[in-house]
């Protein structure tokens, strides 16, 4: 079985001090797709309009991600443009048009509804609990979001937070949602509303996991050259989930595993713009910079 | 053999937004010890006036820190007034009254002369250096600085690292040393200045090792009560040196598990104002602390 993601395609127009693309493969679903593609099969639910090009298609259809949940609208694609300063942090948003992932309802085809691991990107609450009630049972269900979510529809996430295991967020959502400052206490508090497994992403400070009985921190890869971090997290969801999808078992050992897959990917995602590097790297390529994270961290 | 540490003992009035002192014991040789001595024997060289209380003199000696080398002057204690902020760091200086510090000039006691392990804690580098003439043939010498030191006294602090083996620093001073702001390459750029092992202090992020053929990247422990940062640099120089001390090898793989320990005693410093956490735990809840970090990182 596969894994399915639901979430945007989306063509990025982004500037950081480093370089800049104008109308590049983005999205949250593009992000996490090409990274868990490197481990298993992945079915991608999206929504994009009749300008998207050609040769993005191509591009995801010989990564072997299925692209039967594409759908393609009349109208324009989703389309942002940021720009980023040298902290290569919070990018001022210049423009986002929804177009049309606006009205975007993900209908998961017949084929998709019985998928192992589901990952609900980062959508409205409500579109990730819909999703929820059309797939059957599968073994492992994550979701991520985003502040605009918590801010306006605080009450549909928690209510989609009570029927996933995972749930992926960012050390400053993780503040935002629970009101506190302490990683360490907000991660214990976010557990406390329904999802097993707490992914908190600190960026350049690497990952922390929380569940009933443990925490786990890694720290990032270390890179010399970062020139783009958009899309690094749902490349880290795709290398981890991925990886999950490849062993077969969830367990809190396999997944500390996956979150260094995760954060090999991620690694890769910002070293260049849109998704050029992890389209242009092998897994066998991917495997050594895991041995050398290993050499990273182990004492 | 011992631990020779060279440094400050002083009297500091801290205040964060969670609590404050006043007179309380600190200075870089008082942390250093109070770490290294859960370890080993620690020789401390340092001064203080005649108004240092002798409640702090008890202290350090009930926790087994020879102090043949602590000279009482005439005149008033190094103290130290500073204020932090909720995001403690960048504390805001109220006072530096150098006071009998201001004419140190350390003068290793014959019996300290062969020590194993010297530590050369944040003093103006041509002392750093006066100490090095004094001392014989150690098996391992590392040295500290800050900021000042890089910014008025570069050429001394320059020629003290080409006799140093290990030179631990913070990433604004990795930053500021060598004008680059990736700290991959500014860790790699300090190793060309002479020592054979760089540390590279992150606070809350962890801490990175280079040496030669490899990098090492640890994270902090995580803590729910973060009370005052002061001296965590100092108590984690302690906890790795101290641990080497113990150990009485100093190759990578021992060095890793140092910073281990280092990191380990500086999460018991920042819990509590001045060294009274530090004052409060045993060994054992220590080795406790260790395998819990263990719990943390391991994968």
């Amino acid at each position: 079985m596969s894994i399915l993601v639901v979430g945007s395609v989306a063509l990025d127009s982004v500037q950081t001090p480093f370089g800049k693309v104008e109308n590049a493969l983005g999205g949250s679903a593009t992000y996490f797709s090409v990274a868990a593609g490197f481990f298993a099969p992945v079915n991608l639910v999206a929504v994009v309009g009749e300008d998207f090009p050609e040769r993005h298609i191509d591009f995801l259809k010989k990564r072997g991600i299925d692209l039967k949940g594409l759908k393609i609208k009349s109208g324009s694609t989703f389309r942002w443009k940021g720009k980023y300063g040298y902290d290569l942090s919070n990018p001022k948003t210049i423009y986002t048009h929804l177009n049309v992932f606006e009205k975007f309802s993900p209908k998961i085809p017949p084929e998709y509804e019985r998928s192992d691991i589901v990952f609900l990107a980062n959508i409205d609450p409500e579109l990730q609990g819909y999703v929820m009630k059309q797939v059957k049972k599968p073994g492992l269900t994550a979701c991520d979001t985003m502040n605009y979510w918590i801010t306006n529809k605080k009450k549909a996430l928690l209510k989609t937070l009570k029927k996933v295991d995972m749930f992926l967020l960012n050390e400053a959502e993780a503040r935002e949602l629970t009101g506190e400052s302490n990683l360490l206490k907000a991660g214990k508090a976010i557990l406390s509303f329904g999802p097993k497994k707490i992914i908190i992403k600190k960026g350049e400070h690497g990952v922390l996991l929380f569940s009933s009985h443990s925490v786990f921190s890694a720290p990032a890869y270390l890179l010399e050259t970062i020139n783009d971090p958009t899309g690094a997290g749902d490349t880290f969801a795709g290398g981890l989930l991925g990886y999950l999808r490849k062993s077969g078992r969830f367990s809190e050992s396999e997944i500390r595993k996956g979150i260094i897959y995760g954060t090999i990917m991620a690694s890769y995602a910002v070293e260049d713009f849109s998704v050029r590097k992890l389209g242009n790297i092998s897994y066998s390529d991917m495997q050594k910079r895991y041995y050398s994270y290993r050499q990273l961290t182990r004492y």
